[in-house]
């Protein structure tokens, strides 16, 4: 005869996998009986329209028919209480009501990359550092809170729709296992604008955080738009961003607005990593001549006003852009960013930041 | 003996220089009086901080002396009732109140230089058209109005502060007389970041063009910061935009976002002038390559999407950098933009627009 804890310990290798975790931990297993050869229990789910609760029924009966292959098994659902999930995803009484996707993710390390200049290679630069960091095993996701000109999906090729989740959003994965929330994901046509005010732009974004279910990551990479208006400021004062990554191309005319959105990081006490300067030069690919489309570099005297390192200059690569055009800037091999990529992670911040305002 | 009709007439002469009336017309000269060898009258002033009213009471006293020079001339000053301005400057009653400038600015065309994607060279486009018409003798000014990414004053090593007068900001010219209006004339230091939501940025936009006096103009070129949101709106809705001329450049990355902008003008009802592609490619200055930086250009498809003319492409032209970086883009000889300019006059709407919302 099989026993109660018997069942239960066979219970515990079953994850919902959308929370990573064991039916039995997550309090889903309930009124647990045995008569003779039949084994009842009720499977409390976060929803009734969970859409992998046929998987957990298959798995839970599976496991207990690997006990005793006599045992008839009968599993009643029903849905938990707004009360019981609270308790479940850890919400202490009294604490504001935060979205279940933001109480279980677990991110390491948020990075901001930006700029204030526009059409400087920030989406390049976020994009070269996810591959970077996606290569060396580490779980990275983007979040492109660049609502207005959102860049990343067709850089990756992406065009499935995030899928909803009782959790919340559930981001899609690029070819290599990149997790993407961006605006144009949930638009019928990448062409369609969005002409928002700033109110909708900060819900957007504050929705890409909370609301999307991105589970465990080392890195989340956010590309933040051009200015250092309601999409910046959204993004410093609800996330809790560790540090920024500044971008910069030659010019001292983005120098200078760079220099705004650095005063604009430093104001909000937010860590900038570094500078990287993008665009810094083209190699003939007749002559090989190294030629500064953009005129002579001023990137190290910009880093230096700001105070931070100067982490490597890029080329203006065509290559890469064809890549970006087609949907596969996977495939780029991204020689140039390998050292930037090893800075940044050496200089992060220790421990998970705190958001200016939670 | 003089008349009170020869003073009257002599007065005609002289013109508020500001306001670019003579001072009868305006209806500043009251109460004229002549006794004996004395002259005597008022000179209503809009105000009495008007920084100009020693020079007004001189050339009136002047105007009347070559009449006959033994004219005593004694002018008493006041200020003008709000009525009485309101009824000088044309306001019907019922009227909503306009700002003084907004009534008295005479501007016959409104071109919003857009992109929707940021770093295409919106800013180096309209400062091109705005230099290549001002070399045709033409009236130009230019609104900045990316209020957090501002570098028009830069490019024209513009730093003289806009002055105030009684009728608005008066903004700033440039060596060959452009009128300039951008957030970075008012900041103490150029690398300020302007840290404001979307209510903010839209005031400052509405602001630059109803309170500043920006008098007759044949262009008022708007340079719009990247994206579709607060700014972009702003100026479509509140300002009688003519037409918009859009920029993109080679990567069809670019283009995707340009079509986002195209849409919104389409939406707003504004008509597009057409398209021009910017950083389209590069000369080797070793070899003479035309080397195409970004990739192959997809202007050609992205017009045709849009529904407008291909204008022309510009090169990626390190000296056009070097000149903004310097202050001194007038200098510019900007050949491959005449023919642009030439075709954006004759393409462009006739008439005065209407705003979307007055």
């Amino acid at each position: 005869m099989v026993t109660i804890e018997q069942i239960r310990h066979a219970l515990e290798a079953v994850i919902d996998p959308e929370l990573g975790r064991s039916i039995v931990d997550l309090g889903m297993v309930r009124d647990l009986k045995i008569s003779g050869q039949e084994v009842n229990f009720t499977l409390a789910l976060t929803t009734l329209a969970c859409p992998l609760q046929d998987t957990l029924v298959e798995e839970a009966t599976e496991a207990i028919a690997k006990l005793d292959d006599h045992l008839v098994v009968k599993i009643r659902r029903e849905e938990m209480t707004e009360e019981e999930k609270r308790q479940i995803f850890g919400q202490k009484p009294g604490e504001p009501e935060k979205p279940l996707a933001e109480r279980l993710n677990d991110i390491a390390h948020v990075i901001a990359v930006m700029s204030g200049k526009g059409g400087v290679g920030k989406s390049s630069v976020a994009v070269q550092l996810a591959i970077t960091l996606r290569r060396q095993g580490k779980r990275v996701g983007i979040l492109d809170a660049d609502i207005t000109g959102p860049s990343i999906p067709k850089m990756f090729g992406l065009k499935k729709p995030p899928v909803g989740s009782p959790i919340g959003i559930v981001p899609p994965e690029t070819t290599t296992g990149i997790k993407v929330m961006s605006i144009n994901l949930l638009l019928e046509n990448e062409s369609q604008a969005v002409i928002w005010r700033g109110p909708l732009i900060a819900g957007a974004i504050r929705q890409f955080w909370s609301e999307v279910f991105w589970r465990d990551l080392d890195y989340l990479i956010i590309d933040l738009p051009p200015g250092t208006s309601d999409a910046s400021l959204t993004v410093m004062q609800s996330i809790p961003v560790s540090a920024v990554l500044m971008v910069t191309s030659p010019q001292d005319l983005a120098g200078m607005i760079v220099r705004k959105a650095a005063y604009m990081a430093q104001q909000l006490n937010i860590p900038i990593v570094g500078l990287v300067e993008n665009m810094s030069y083209v190699l003939c690919p007749k002559c090989g001549e190294r030629i500064e489309a953009f005129g002579r570099s001023k990137a190290l005297e910009t880093a230096l006003e700001i105070g931070v390192p100067l982490l490597g200059r890029l080329p203006l690569d065509p290559h890469f852009s064809e890549l970006c055009d087609a949907g596969q800037v996977e495939s780029y091999p991204a020689q140039a960013f390998k050292e930037i990529a090893a800075q940044v992670v050496s200089l992060m911040p220790q421990g998970k930041a705190k958001p200016v305002f939670e």
